[in-house]
């Protein structure tokens, strides 16, 4: 990986720089929008429905009015806005160290996710080696689908310590170049780059149907390690309103799933200090990740991000099924934790309601991945 | 129903007249490509894959290329490209008998599927009552869907007769007017919009990147009762090569799933007699039905459809998976019979392969519509 103190500046001008690297590499993804998920949204929850969360106490349940747009990173390649972070990474290292000298060493990661076919993509089509350290007990699929991107497997042990070992072993024997899942600035500015993308989608989709009065007003972003969110937040920073595609300020919000402390980041932002562990199981498995120093630095030290948010498994389901049933569109558990937020969490609705009034907000959705195995996914509505 | 003795002829220029009417009421729908199923659909299957299959004693496995174009009516209003023909029916009963009169008597139609629920909605936005004959056994999703269009439901038996006889007591007692779910000429010229559509917009894009030696070379669309796949026969029909959406000439082909004889519209049209009643399971649930008259008189008798397919179960299993796996989108197991056809059926694919040569073809798929139940879904895959 680069050296940090030689990356760029953690920036909105760097954001833009890291577009131009990948733009030849990654899909401008669309943004869509849908009227019955506005409705719903914009409609207050019923005491019936409030039974039984935190809120059931509440006497008048927000009334925010939210017209959503959906940037559909499950359409990037590899199903995932991974594939930003990856290719700006080589670009840079291509820029630092030389073609040469990569195609010779290698890069090397420990994922067993998303992260690890965006990097192994994004060697491959420089044509530099990609080792991945994988636990053994990775599902079969993952692996399966790590190798037809031509990434060579070296297997370890579950743990943090077994798999940062065996990297360090196949660092030694080839030379290659480390490139961490999400806590390095090369990763976070690729991924800044899905928020720069949908700031001008927006602003061009309300120019072309003559709507003058309405601009993107908050991005929400998943959160697992921060690199998505805290690219996002450095996306909406130094907002010149000279571009039209930024004629205001637009506010970024984290989501967090809260199942069994996963609501790390949430925690971490109120209380002023980073938790560096996380053992949860929630169904959003992309976001089972502690935040990361670099994106606790723009997130919290910088407070480039407004609030964060967290809802429950079943809110996440709901929130998938409607997706599903709705949008016709595939997205991961971890991708519509953002949209969770905005239907069902009562302190954000309400926030919405009071910053965004009669107007109401027009609210940026990242859905961060698509790649979802349709056995699990089978089990979740299966069952009901 | 408009009597059919004054609907417009059953020609390409009615196809055209009926999107102009329907057009403020639908979604031009976005056509897909994807370059992940155009390699697996221009790769020979391997004796392998062969083994178990009709083909196994194959010599040689089909080698053709073929360059899909998905039209994606998953997208569509309520979810398939019902929305289409509903909305021409209403429209030209409103030429012909005049609001006011719809809006005392109403319509009427016998279906539990996706045409009760396009029928809803395009009354509704007419303020026009809909009668909706559901049997009573009904799965409570499609009655709850149906009714949330605001349509009254009545129920039934669930023999044919039983319902039929329940829609006739309905129009006694309400004046309402019936349109069909598909054997009727302006349910027929609705569907064949999609395919107008899926024509210029291949031909737009092919013209946008500078592809002036391509164009659509062919259609593929699944068959139930046939108006999807008759309208689209009409649409390909009488074309103008001075019309730079159709340059050449496009072929029809009709695709159904094999099992326990759903294949009626294949093995009629090869033996030249209609066959009239068809008792089948198949996951493709929206094709269980026998192919209509008027669709058989363009499929069969006019002879505008080129030939006909068939697949079976674990074929659009695999094409299904693909679709949501690599393409990140909801379909319902009807809407890629077409799509297995191309990837999966031998003699379809020599006959590309000999048609379409070096060059191979361009072919549109229509993926018909989106509404699949996730349990059901998740029984599918998760039992895996």
């Amino acid at each position: 990986m680069a050296d940090p103190s030689t990356t760029p500046p953690l920036t909105r001008a760097s954001v833009l720089a890291a577009h131009s690297l990948i733009k030849p590499y990654i899909h401008e993804t669309p943004v869509l929008t849908n009227t019955t998920l506005d409705q719903l949204a914009s409609t207050p929850r019923t005491p019936e429905e409030l039974q039984g969360t935190e809120w059931e106490a509440t006497e008048r349940p927000a009334n925010p009015k939210i017209r959503f747009w959906f940037k559909c990173e499950n359409f990037q390649r590899i199903g995932a806005f991974k594939a930003r972070g990856a290719f700006h990474a080589v670009e840079r290292l291509k820029q630092t160290e030389g073609l040469e000298g990569l195609r010779k060493g290698g890069v090397v990661t420990h994922s067993s996710g998303n992260h690890a076919q965006a990097l192994s993509l994004a060697a491959r089509e420089n044509g530099i080696p990609a080792h991945i350290v994988m636990p053994t007990i990775s599902p079969p699929p993952k692996i399966a689908a790590t190798k037809d991107y031509g990434a060579n497997i070296t297997f370890s042990g579950s743990t943090s310590t077994e798999r940062e070992a065996v990297t360090r072993e196949v660092i030694e024997q080839t030379g290659a170049r480390l490139v961490p899942p999400y806590d390095h600035p090369d990763i976070i500015l690729g991924q800044g780059t899905a928020a720069l993308e949908l700031q001008r989608q927006v602003a061009a989709s309300l120019s072309t149907s003559g709507t003058t009065n309405r601009r993107l007003n908050a991005i929400i972003s998943p959160c697992g390690g921060g690199g998505l969110l805290s690219g996002t937040a450095l996306a909406c920073s130094d907002l010149s309103p000279s571009d039209p595609s930024t004629p205001g300020p637009i506010l970024v919000f984290g989501a967090e799933p809260s199942f069994s402390g996963a609501d790390d980041g949430r925690r971490g932002y109120y209380s002023g200090t980073r938790i560096e562990s996380v053992k949860s199981l929630t169904i959003a498995d992309g976001l089972r990740t502690p935040l990361g120093a670099y994106p606790w630095s723009i997130i919290y030290e910088r407070k480039l991000v407004a609030g964060m948010y967290s809802v429950g498994e079943e809110e996440i389901k709901k929130a998938l099924r409607l997706v599903y049933e709705r949008m016709k569109v595939v997205v991961e558990p971890s991708a519509v934790v953002g949209l969770a937020v905005a239907l069902f969490n009562e302190e954000f609705r309400s926030m919405v309601e009071r910053e965004g009034g009669e107007e109401g907000w027009d609210l940026g959705v990242v859905f961060s991945g698509g790649n979802v195995e349709l056995a699990a996914l089978g089990r979740l509505f299966g069952e009901e």
